[in-house]
């Protein structure tokens, strides 16, 4: 089953797709956050009989409300290298702002402040289930679905300081889509391939069994620091490839078309768009 | 004036205080953080006619419900000489969920995972009108008020990896309170002194006027990467003298009590507890 929060009409709303139409479930639940809160995800909810052309609709980030968003830097070993980075025993973590998130198809925003705009494409899970420090092999019951996400990092904003922070919060440049795909449509994750591509040419290829910590790892150890709770959502990481530690360096510009594809959830596509406003 | 978040039989509630007594407002704003989304705060606001002795009441976190929680590293010299770290022209950014916090008077709780807790004694600032791209100079017409904070910190969690995230976010390890002091109560952030003790001995020890990117500063900057809200919380660092970079290295233990001192706003007071919990 695939999830989508999306708009028509000015309204937010969410429901389920076929890839063709769209059911809304707003009459079940306000939001995907809330049905996620509510229980398991699953079997085919009865819809209000209505539908939409899903060519007609906005799509939203998966999750525009999520809690928490905890994203995993330097979890593949071919991008551990190209950042020169020590192996450490531990997964890189970090956050970003539910308010610097895109959904599939707007534009990802360069900022007036940087022209080091680079791609990151990544697995994002979903929480379905909270809890604190659950173990390993409880880890992929706890999880709701899983999507894309493309984790539009500001280069030089990352690099001002030892902490992330500011290069992965400017608005608009966390893409996340198209849709949530329940664990039983993905199947176990791991030989899923997952590709990023820049104006059609693929510039980070892998599978996620490249992953130096496995999902159930990373839901571990964050469920250690943090409490997870239903909607939370953690960025698995990213392959090697990126665009700033390529030679000569690549960074995105307006006009450009990055794509996020996973097997089995499907293509995460956005257009680069240079932010223009004052203030 | 100074407002509390704080509980009693069981319930949020807010109010106003004059150190002795307090007197809630819900009946004008569900929250603190509502009554500062709602416009400045300030006047003496009109009760309902109860009150409470302050003694009383169990104080929540100033803000339970913040949006962002920005905190600055290495923002005081001494500090960021101890810690061995080199000069930068740009803050240092990590963040903390809402749920890593505690109030004044409770327990910081020491995690079943580590005995590396330590102290942070800091100043922490409470957006009141929000905005993007905040000029240095209309920075401090951006601030609700002013609070301490205790930025308790899980050290061997923090260097895990090159990102401070897990160390910072254990539960009911940040300390926020004991109230929030409005500017015109407080004055222009700059000669109050700032003290954090431990047990009664003197461990940290600076004036405001100390820190290396001064509070406009620290408003422009992380108001440039991501939008301020009204009840956002931005914590501007701690002086040197934690516990982790004295030789021998000091740890706060269960039965410890610290204490977060600044001019103008009063004592923030933990004592520390061990985590008992099983899960």
């Amino acid at each position: 089953m695939r999830y989508i929060s999306f708009s028509i009409e000015g309204a937010a709303r969410w429901g389920w797709t076929d890839g063709d139409r769209v059911w809304p479930l707003d009459h079940v639940h306000p939001s995907l956050k809330a049905a996620i809160e509510a229980g398991p995800l699953g079997g085919v909810p009865a819809t209000d009989g209505s539908s939409f052309a899903l060519a007609d609709v906005v799509f939203l980030p998966v999750l525009p409300d999520p809690g928490k968003i905890l994203c995993v830097g330097l979890n593949y070993e071919n991008h551990r290298r190209e950042t020169g980075r020590a192996e450490v025993a531990h997964p890189t973590i970090f956050t970003r702002f539910a308010d610097s998130q895109t959904g599939h198809g707007a534009p990802i925003l360069r900022p007036k402040e940087s022209e080091k705009l680079d791609y990151e494409g990544e697995l994002a899970i979903v929480i379905g289930k909270g809890g604190r420090r659950i173990a390993e092999a409880d880890a992929l019951d706890h999880i709701a679905g899983y999507s894309c996400y493309n984790d539009g990092s500001v280069r030089d904003w990352q690099a001002h300081t030892i902490q992330f922070t500011p290069g992965k919060n400017f608005p608009e440049t966390g893409a996340f889509g198209p849709w949530l795909v329940t664990p039983d449509a993905f199947g176990v994750p791991g030989p899923q391939r997952i590709q990023t591509r820049l104006n059609g040419q693929v510039m980070q290829d892998a599978v996620l069994d490249d992953m130096i910590f496995p999902i159930a790892r990373l839901v571990a150890y964050c469920s250690t620091f943090t409490p997870l709770a239903p909607g939370d959502v953690i960025v698995t990481g990213t392959p090697g490839g990126v665009g700033a530690k390529r030679d000569p360096q690549v960074f995105m510009k307006p006009g450009d078309r990055v794509e996020v594809e996973i097997d089995g959830i499907g293509i995460l596509e956005n257009g680069i768009a240079q932010e223009r406003r004052a203030g």
